[in-house]
């Protein structure tokens, strides 16, 4: 047998390579792990799971999102180191769920589904292009602009129907304090903002994709907590809606912020106050944007992650105590 | 005679330079060829013609427009052969038109023209000096922006009036299919996308735009037509509102993104594909941007077929199918 | 004595480092100066005396911010001669003004204030590394953007509440002509141009800033004069209100763009000319971006400097006449 089972998933002599359906569903699963920044199919599998917890359809979903945006690639003659470890497919993924959730799921919707993974991985490939010129990586980008592209759309297009989930467009004006912050509210929000990296606003899901980062990484996995209770803290003290807090919609752009940081910066007292800045900052940046797509009817999505995450990595070469 | 006539228009021995004003002359008609990427004056000429057809107002603008972008680059000392392809005249056609579109024509309007005709010289050399990174076009984006920004300063300066052909300002919201598509919508709107690169609603300037691309290049001239007839299709297929289909709305960004991406790829199968999937993605692309800009009231213009062909040329590198 | 005083503030013998706090004073006033491109502790001191004219609570906000914001920088090991030259401080400084202007002065603001310094730390190293690729300088970018997200934000932060000075959110409609501009207007408009440099509106602070200059670069403090007038000339030409021509609202980018310009093209009439028309599109673009921020609710502050400088900077070496 030259199929071996590793930490982080499938691996097998490059002499003999796998059944190619074996080497394509750990790719898959992979892709479902980048997500949260885990090339491993283990963990990819558990947020799967998770979601699958939490709603059939968008594990469906998921898992059609994923194939299409990484078979894409597959088609168009993408690099396969780069397809196996799941980079091809992460945005698909996302796109799937998202466009799932804020539109109708009838066909036309599950045919804008395959349309939009696939433009994820057109829009990949342009990003790390791009971006690679300051060593970016694209994080979910190419997942933010397709997927507010096609709710945009949906307000020139008469067969494309919204659910009632997208905010409603109007303009953005100041709030008062909403609601009283409790024990169930921190707890509750603490893993909710883990569980709505993928737009699931369930604790269980939460608890399923902490355990796939426990597995992946300890550090991922304390990031993440460590992302989302900040995200929480930060928005509890300023003041934001307690049903936002609760549903975890302040944590999780700096659970991602976290995890992306933790895994990429060295490790060390400036660089911990660095990314506690960074995931501080990811909780206002999303207040921000969502503000800001306000007149728009829009969702801020991941958009704070990845802005937040490109500014820190751009930033920290010019840092001496980040380097060393 | 040194001056002879070659299949893309006037040219000359070096040693013995052409008189000044036949050479300003061929540049300003290459100019006005390049808003569809012909470097070719007598595509540039047919254009003017299909344009004076409409409106002998946009002409006069266009031509305006494309002697001022094209004297302004001659002054600041700019590259003699990119001035004499075309390059820094076609997105002074562009604004001009748009400018005595959008705005009422009185003497302040033609005085904004010049000033931002100039303006699109110095983006359009800021574009390619940031652009060259990536070996990436400028393509329509110095119009776009500085007609944006005209038309925005409106809300400013009181004594810049608009015209009723500006959107209304408006927060986005869904909309119900309207209207009927008959076979009559489908071959207006098939030339009236061809026109509306040039902002004019005409099926006979269409038909010259058409003869002016089949002169410089008959593969940009079935890549136009098909880029219209997707966008077209796609609108109708997902709902749009009849009179924007028949109107060639969502078949100009499409268009444009035909020609672009069948000059610059190498040809296959690969290739077409991608191509098909870049021109529906314009259409995409078009609905959302148009909804983005209703807060502002401000319309989309060729921004979608910028996007959308950055985005896949920046991309092509890493997709080996589309090298071969 | 090792310490020695220059034509631009302390300098030293560096084999015996003068005492930090000395330094650090010395830095913190280049980074107050810096505001208006000069590297010179003298024309930030009396940039200093102008706000506290002014307002007591702004000086020491711009005070704090440019401390905050400079320790930044040193704490996370940045470069010590882009720290020593005021290059960490001057987005401080901007950033510690606009919250206090345009937020409630409370405890919560305050914190925000060191909050935001920090962050427009993190952001200048950022734009440095990202605008390294075409040799430009981030110049107020950062405090734009972290401003504008600290006002955003409010919007979903009940405790965080604004003055009743932000713009109020609105959609964009064309204005008619406003008040009439009289000589008073005129002399008015030129000093406060530059006094909104740092958001005063105040005729003597005005003064103070152009000594200021003065005493820095006697180019910059006529490029000031000139760029404060040409803005406010364009927006009485076009029809703005007389109101905010009178508060230097048109003449502030227009004042910066030439400063910037002027410092870093080389001299000539094609340069001169350059700027002009710089100076003129500065004041189309702060009517411009004042109304695509209208449906926020948002002030375009420095942002219009920021993107024509860029533009121009981007676009000089494309033209011959401006390089020799």
């Amino acid at each position: 047998m030259h199929l071996r089972l590793t930490a982080s998933g499938l691996a097998w002599n490059d002499e003999v390579p796998p059944p190619r359906v074996v080497a394509c569903l750990d790719s898959v699963l992979r892709g479902i792990g980048q997500v949260m920044l885990q090339d491993n199919s283990y963990a990819g599998l558990l947020f799967l799971v998770g979601i699958l917890w939490n709603s059939p359809l968008f594990a469906a979903g998921a898992l059609l999102g994923t194939s299409v945006s990484t078979a894409t690639a597959l088609l168009l003659g993408a690099d396969r180191t780069t397809v196996r470890a799941g980079l091809y497919g992460y945005n698909g993924a996302l796109v799937a769920i998202a466009l799932l959730y804020f539109l109708r799921p009838d066909a036309l919707t599950w045919g804008c589904v395959v349309l939009a993974a696939a433009g994820t991985t057109i829009l990949q490939a342009a990003f790390a292009r791009m971006l690679d010129t300051w060593k970016l990586p694209a994080l979910t980008a190419p997942f933010v602009l397709v997927s507010l592209c096609a709710f945009l759309a949906a307000a020139r297009f008469g067969r494309l129907e919204t659910t009632q989930l997208l905010p409603t467009a109007g303009l953005p004006r100041s709030v008062a304090v909403e609601g009283i912050v409790t024990a169930a509210t921190v707890v509750q929000g603490l893993f909710n903002g883990v569980a709505q990296v993928f737009f699931q606003g369930n604790v269980v899901t939460g608890l399923c994709f902490a355990l796939g980062l426990l597995i992946s990484s300890r550090l991922a996995c304390l990031a993440a907590l460590t992302g989302s209770l900040t995200g929480l803290l930060v928005a509890w003290g300023m003041g934001a809606a307690e049903p936002a807090i609760r549903a975890g919609a302040f944590g999780f752009n700096s659970t991602l912020v976290a995890i992306a940081l933790a895994g990429m910066l060295v490790r060390g007292a400036a660089s911990t106050a660095y990314t506690l800045l960074a995931t501080i900052a990811a909780a206002f940046v999303f207040a921000a944007l969502s503000a800001a797509l306000e007149p728009l009817g829009m969702p801020a999505l991941t958009f704070p992650f990845v802005l937040v995450t490109w500014c820190c990595l751009l930033a920290s070469p010019h840092f001496g105590r980040l380097r060393t």
